[in-house]
């Protein structure tokens, strides 16, 4: 691993694996309930991503997001499940 | 914003919350290597939350972040220990 | 609870939360086996909640549950596949 | 795993092992802020378990409860850190 | 499994389990993009306890495997879901 | 990303970035009680990853592990904490 460096690339202008940024490698879960469409699911995660390259200073490439759909019958707040609430 | 009070509804003697934007709420896990500095972690959430907002839906007052801090010594790529990298 | 308004303050045009108990916002993630019915799942994120109330002080309203369901292939204990038991 | 059925043990009147209650086991996660103190954990998972017990029909010895603590500068609400709230 | 009796302590009316193995108790999640076998799932959670055996001392009957199946659509590198990559 | 396999590198005699292997990228979190060794957790995740990339057909490269420790006061079977069993 002592050669890190020769792992550098530029592909579509954009720098992968710089020894430093390598390790900061954000995971990002987000949950909530099903019902996004694609085209919101496709812009959140692309957001996201911007959000996380521009405060942290991770590679663009490293950021990694999941996506978790909940159900209303999975999910409750103060003892009541969603689907019994309407 | 504004309407806030109208959102809120007893029943049963419970508390709840009625508005449909409210039961997006999403939970957004963010994990990476310790080491961001706290002005940066305070960026970050703003940040990602603006993003979530925009992109969802989501009531801003309805978005959780949770941010979670790995040590080099509790994360492997490729089998190897990032603390045994340098 | 009935003193709810109180808890709502508007700063820097943001809606936050200030009173300490909401700050305790417990979130419980409770995974098993399919095969509970609505009733069973119903009840049980009901009496959850009212344990956690009770022990840790935390505002009912402010408790979140998660109920995750888990196929037999997806699941295995000492080796084995839950779904190759039997 | 053939011989299952003679992990069977009768105590306090509850059977341990049955195959099928054997395959419910629940896991709980309870994710909070910290500052509890032992005594309310001990309590938490004591009335946790129960419900999960009585609401569910799995074997007591089956459940698995995991604490989380969460500190004020790992979580926030509305793009806050909660740290940072006061 | 044959000596499993000679584990099994009542302590205050309740059935523990005593030893010192049997408290390492690992869980281990593997989360991947859906599309293996059920041939290729028995084999990784069968060898994967191997690993964690062989390598901590966990007694084999506490290694407890999940696994979960991501969708391309539910999975983004770089800012892009995998199911717009191709 | 349609330039896809100009992403193929070659790096100790390593494949990164195949395109359909590329997207197997399981992720591994082994969860359990502290106290394993430096050297433990070392050979666990070399094993572990051993056992993923021969079953799954993943590039090693992309297997990512996370270890997480618990403490005995944030766990408990049957309702009661580890660290109240002794």
């Amino acid at each position: 691993m002592d050669d890190f460096s020769s792992q550098v690339v530029y592909t579509n202008d954009k720098l992968f694996f710089k020894k430093r940024k390598w390790t900061i490698m954000p995971y990002v879960t987000i949950k909530m309930l099903a019902g996004r469409t694609e085209e919101q699911k496709r812009a959140c995660v692309e957001k996201v991503t911007d959000a996380i390259v521009e405060t942290t200073g991770a590679s663009r490439d490293k950021v990694v997001v999941f996506l978790e759909d909940m159900k209303k019958s999975e999910y409750a707040v103060g003892g009541v499940l969603l689907s019994d609430e309407e």
